[in-house]
């Protein structure tokens, strides 16, 4: 049997014990936002919620500038992957009693710059006090004509695409979690790709973003459609030149940077060949640029030019991999880099 | 200057920090949910955020089951207290990483219960893992007709009334935070006044639920609409019988029930005289009777028949005393009890 992805299988069996909404459009893990027809009308609706509490307990978020940015980019991230157009986000808030006030305003000029910068309005939101600080974003968007993005329903020799260069989240959390690594670039604030995500709707039949890392993505994205994919000859090159020097330094692969679990909020997507041109255009006018990565492959798994393949067994195995503490990194480095030597022998045998 | 609510004050300064959107319909505090006009469209979207945290820590909630089910309902009683029809939840859970699997089954159980009781479905969630329980709801509704309840806008001579009987949160809490407090009632699972609300929109000036406690969400009221309100003779006949006789074992006085912070989701709200024949059409065909209370009076604080006075700075007073673990209970009943002394009094001098 497949080995099963303990994330997938936890949510499948919380969720099995819910009510679900009839005229919901999409299924369980089936789009990055949930996705609801208005009653009495043609619009949908696209909400999401997302809450920020393992990456501040595990020490990879501590800035709380960078935490109020995330809250929002977070959720927004998802809005972007279904194609919605955002209509604001609201903001749980759960802050520390011995809270210094410079931390407080640090966390609301994060949570302010993300949505000046990505046009968005805080509709509202809810505090509370503990010893620690947690928080929990719901962003709401539409979908005006009626066809969201959503993850399923992908062929075979559709192209694959990126928004952006990945691996900047990995390459973040590297210089974050591990000792001796430094880094002389510009801080993490990724950016939600709505503009992107907007003018996908008319072409792509797939889209998810990386929040979760590039592989995960792919593997959870194989798994719905039961297919696999085949990245092209040149990849490292849609690696962020400054996640690489920062991997260097790290003693990592680059493709680590695709493996590790936190991700860049790019978005990843597939375009039927014949829809090559619409997306040429619609990218255009949004003043973006889609990078071609691969292809669709009707196998399953990844398979990596120049590199080797890595089956639905091997994706399931770094994403069950535990990181809950500092001290879990280097285990995981070793085991992706044993995963490596295994990988690409199997190739070559 | 008078005594300001320091909660209200937090949620100033927090919310001064952020953009908002032009086209949200309410202004911080003016009603219980955020109401936002959908783009190219007459309906309103509700939406709100509620997160139970600070019920875990202090110990007032310690039932998965319970848990579960505030969090969907405190949500949706906010929907309820501004007229929306719910469209559906979204719930972050934060679970603890060695939580029984009975927990977990419990708290999917009781939020499940909640939805099942209410007709709203379940549209999506996060999860979290930590070293502690916490909870996020946000719930999403939809006001067709364009004409949402706010808490603000009414006039002295108005008619305030309550959906129920209250009193039955704070006795709840008596009963879970004080030793030697029975109760042989049912156990505490209100249930979002989601019908009534409907039925209000076209008659009411203001509502508000009691999740606060009542004199909390009288007051609220007070303060955003400059004025007071008093409380008509009988007004203990409000005040359910099993939260009167749980009261008395835990040597409380009856207003006590309307003085603590933890309300139940019943509805305050007020109707202006020539509005009442309206109001008792639509709640006979909604199935449920307005219990009228008092009226909303030019003067601010809260008159309270045969007992005295709250002015707007004990009632701050009140609002602002420190309530975070059980050990501050009996001081905030003598704090209670010496209010009461000096109202009383000052009502008799």
């Amino acid at each position: 049997m497949m080995q099963q992805v303990e994330e997938n299988a936890l949510i499948t069996r919380l969720s099995s014990l819910l009510p679900h909404r009839p005229s919901q459009l999409n299924g369980v893990q089936e789009s990055d936002a949930e996705l609801v027809r208005l009653p009495g009308s043609n619009q949908i609706l696209a909400v999401t919620t997302d809450a920020i509490v393992e990456e501040i307990e595990t020490g990879l978020y501590t800035d709380p500038y960078l935490i109020g940015w995330m809250t929002v980019m977070a959720n927004l991230s998802d809005l972007a992957a279904v194609g919605a157009d955002p209509i604001g986000i609201l903001v749980a808030e759960t802050l520390r009693r011995d809270a210094a006030e410079a931390d407080i305003t640090a966390l609301q000029t994060g949570i302010r710059d993300a949505c000046l910068r990505t046009g968005t309005p805080v509709l509202g939101g809810d505090t509370n006090f503990s010893d620690r600080l947690h928080t929990a974003g719901t962003a709401i968007g539409m979908i005006p004509d009626g066809s969201p993005l959503m993850r399923v329903r992908c062929k075979p020799g559709e192209v694959l695409f990126c928004t952006g260069p990945l691996g900047t989240g990995n390459a973040y959390a590297a210089v974050q979690m591990m000792k001796n690594v430094r880094s002389d670039f510009p801080p993490f604030l990724p950016v939600a790709r709505i503009q992107e995500g907007l003018s996908l709707r008319t072409c792509a039949s797939i889209c998810m973003d990386t929040s979760d890392g590039v592989l995960a993505t792919l593997d959870q994205l194989g798994r719905l459609n039961k297919c696999g994919f085949h990245l092209d000859k040149g990849w490292e090159s849609h690696i962020a030149p400054g996640a690489l020097t920062i991997a260097e330094t790290a003693g990592m692969s680059p493709w680590m940077l695709l493996a590790g679990p936190h991700g860049e909020f790019e978005l990843l997507f597939t375009v039927p060949p014949h829809n090559i041109p619409a997306l040429q255009d619609a990218a255009q006018q949004a003043h973006w640029i889609p990078v071609r990565m691969g292809v669709v492959t009707e196998s399953s798994g990844i398979s990596i030019a120049d590199w080797g393949t890595l089956n639905p067994d091997d994706l399931a195995s770094i994403r069950n991999h535990p990181l809950g503490s500092k001290s879990d990194i280097p285990k995981f480095l070793r085991f992706l880099a044993d995963l490596e030597e295994r990988c690409r022998t199997s190739t070559k045998a």
